[in-house]
């Protein structure tokens, strides 16, 4: 067995049966691997943004790592962003990234750089010194991944292709920690005084067993609850409870906290502002309010609220949100209307892939009564997360139909995630927003007090010469494309694209909300 | 002035008057900024890969840095893997890189990451701490750029929005230094041996005027020329001197060199095989060989060839390349008939930006007496650096018809470039190789003796389920396109394109070569 046969072995023998790739020439015996190990599916991607994006959603649907294959730092660098988003969604991810043999590195030869460098940004990193090694190195790599993390294993293509490699054991999963009680008396503590209080939920805190909880908290004590503003999964819709998430603008979170005495976090971290804006606070916790953590992110969130509920609330059951969707609207498309469409007709067990950006600030109202989906949000604010998450979610989901909801302008930074869709017939109803502009710039640049906003600026933040064809676009990648300008449109080319398995794209033309 | 207003004042009062641009929240003001100082050019590009292959492309042709401008560390990470190629062909660029706030960063806000240690691995970098220090630091960054590196300049958003910028005069240039009289003496010695000697140019070693000295002392000595595999910019064409260059695949290499005693480098790095492959040579010097520096890349070359040619061959004229070009081929396309189209049709002047890979090995060869012209090309491997460097060679030189050959696979990691050449009406003609498939890989999965090829690895090099459609892509973002499979079509659509300003895509269907 060479170390490419041992490390795919070892992989697959500890779950990670998937892996998104991107190779090269010193990736080449891991992608003859593929044919030793069966087990291991492989997704090819066509830009290595499109392979770590599609790692972090399926991660956040499968709830295990899936690995991927990158060529050398170039390869990773250009994953880098959207292992960014999944490093703050806390999705564990196990890169593969291939690099020159060992006594290759000291010629310098035109690929070479510094990878360590790179991937200590996002995470842990390892590099293989050598076959025997590479197996127990994967292993432990495979372990900080199920942790949440990160991890990057570097393999000198020597490493790869040696002989020797024996597959290694998988290592006992991580388990999340137990809240300690004294935490848990200490909350009901706060609960229990009777002043305003939010308890925060974030990472698993927004899955429905821990948002189960955290409502009979709330009933029981008054506590209001809010999501963190961009959760890596929330579910939602009939038959869960509601949550609102913290708004995005300060304004809106610290609107959301006025008066707030006590702030208890459960898995989320401490409210900030998502940019500095000239005269304005950074931290969005009001002055008189005290923080206190109830769980780490890390740690067992929904069991931690279920003890805390126990408490203050045995007797008590959640309240569910009820099914109730909007009108199907008619007219020409708005940000107002398009999401009733959506609302109207989400299917049953949707995954919503939410890159909506401005054009979907109403979207969570029309879908709260909905039937019960997931929503996987924009974790770390570099865009381009939507289309490869997308891709990465009908993976690991094939029996569920997956919604992306997906701006233009971020479109645009890891389309080819539409080749990946056609080449796997991937289950994913792409809707692109097309405003035609940067549009969240246009209000990000009064908010900042940029005090002149010429024609030269202005036209930075405009996407409208040429217009952007999402039509054409999609049909270069094989991915089957309608248009929508109207309300009727969109409800009818979303239906079709619903009825039909396999991907599709509908580009809705929908004007700024600004 | 705020600090951005006197940054754009310092870069443009320093010659750096083209800023390629992709910005978020954090880079607002400098966006505002552009009105300002209405000296700077600003080119928006819809991904930062696209917008820092531009700045390399334009400093090839420009001969002076172009900035750049980014978002975070994932904007920044989005642009590295064209910043390598930059690394690798010596190109200046200053990249300014927006960062949050300075009081802002404490609080870990989701964009939040560790920029430095990503601008590292390409070059010098500096986090300007005050308005009043950031235009002595961007005038340093400039003199950075100026000397072939990249330089990067991060802003917090504080700094860049503050009050109180004072521009910063330019800093003198650097001056490439002039090689001392006893190395050209050691390599005039050399030369005087005869014993078998080459002659690798790289860097500006591969423009005109080092060619003509090269050529003389070749004439005079009887030793043999190759440009380094990969040149930054390499001119050639009828009346400049024919100049061969090292062959990607170690194999060629090491026939170019067999039996040759001595190799002088005059701007270029000692030659390596591009990747490592079991059981073959990585340094690619023949066992007797001595290799002798006559020039380091930053070193005045040209002046150092002409100091040793005016002592080896004080009366000696260069012979250069007569006007020759191909017949005009028929039938479908191949990857032998293809290059003839664009040898017979090449127009004066013309920049071509080779990104043909396998396609294109016979492309030196059909244009070897065409016209006077440019070629830049993928200096540092890590693909996707076509498109965008044909936009930046574009803005460069507005008079000349740029031509850029793209392989297909290596297309989609930056193919939005394709809608910059559009928003500016840029005089660009791509020629998309259309393979199908990742065929370079198909190759070199032989080469590293990957035993096993299944159906899996196979897979993975496929790009036909399903095919690409160019013409779809470019005409989605704005660009006119056609397709041709019969070098007839290819030649009438060529010259269609050139007739017409603006950028023009042409599919033309290749068969693999392998």
């Amino acid at each position: 067995m060479n170390g490419a046969q041992a490390l795919l072995r070892t992989l697959v023998d500890a779950g990670v049966n998937v892996c998104f790739g991107n190779p090269g020439t010193s990736e080449m015996h891991f992608v003859a691997a593929l044919d030793a190990v069966p087990e291991m599916r492989g997704i090819l991607g066509l830009f290595e943004g499109a392979v770590t994006g599609a790692a972090d959603g399926y991660a956040r649907m499968a709830d295990k790592p899936a690995a991927t294959l990158l060529h050398l730092g170039p390869g990773l660098a250009n994953g880098l962003a959207n292992l960014h988003n999944a490093r703050r969604a806390r999705t564990g991810i196990v890169n593969v990234v291939g690099d020159h043999a060992t006594y290759h590195k000291q010629y310098d030869a035109p690929l070479e750089s510094d990878i360590e460098s790179l991937s200590n940004t996002v995470g842990w990193t390892r590099t293989s010194g050598s076959t025997e090694a590479l197996a127990t190195d994967a292993a432990e790599a495979v372990k900080v991944a199920q942790s949440g993390q990160i991890a990057t294993l570097i393999l000198p293509a020597d490493v790869s292709w040696g002989d020797g490699g024996i597959a290694a054991a998988a290592l006992p999963p991580p388990v999340r920690p137990t809240v300690a009680e004294n935490t848990v008396q200490a909350i009901v503590d706060v609960l229990k005084s009777g002043e305003s209080t939010v308890i925060l939920l974030g990472n698993v805190g927004t899955r429905e067993r821990a948002i189960r909880a955290a409502n009979r908290i709330s009933q029981a004590t008054g506590a209001k609850l809010f999501a963190e503003t961009f959760p890596t999964r929330i579910e939602r819709g009939a038959g869960v409870p509601a949550l609102e998430r913290l708004g995005y603008l300060a304004e809106q979170a610290t609107w959301q906290l006025t008066d707030v005495r006590h702030l208890v976090l459960a898995g989320a971290k401490s409210p900030v502002s998502f940019f500095a804006y000239p005269g304005k606070a950074s931290d969005l916790v009001p002055d008189n309010c005290k923080v206190h953590a109830l769980a780490e992110p890390a740690d067992d969130i929904a069991a931690a609220l279920e003890a805390v509920a126990d408490i203050v609330a045995p007797d008590v059951e959640p309240v569910v949100q009820e099914a109730k969707r909007p009108e199907l609207p008619s007219g020409d498309l708005t940000p107002q209307n398009w999401v009733d469409v959506i609302g109207a007709l989400l299917p049953e067990n949707a995954v919503i892939v939410d890159e909506s950006n401005t054009s979907g600030l109403l979207l969570p109202m029309a879908t709260a009564g909905a039937p019960k989906h997931d929503v996987l949000t924009l974790t770390g604010g570099s865009i381009g997360f939507g289309l490869p998450n997308a891709v990465g979610a009908a993976v690991a989901c094939p029996d569920r139909p997956v919604i992306c909801l997906q701006a233009d302008g971020s479109a645009m930074y890891t389309a080819s995630a539409l080749y990946t869709m056609a080449r796997e017939n991937l289950n994913v109803t792409t809707v692109i927003l097309s405003n035609r502009s940067y549009a969240i710039l246009k209000l990000e640049l009064q908010r900042v007090g940029a005090e002149s906003t010429g024609p030269k600026a202005l036209d930075w933040l405009d996407l409208s010469r040429p217009n952007l064809d999402f039509v054409a676009l999609a049909t270069g990648m094989g991915v089957a494309a309608t248009r929508a300008t109207t309300a009727e449109e969109l409800a009818e080319q979303f239906r079709e694209a619903q009825a039909k398995p396999g991907p599709h794209v509908i580009e809705a033309v929908v004007p700024t909300l600004f």
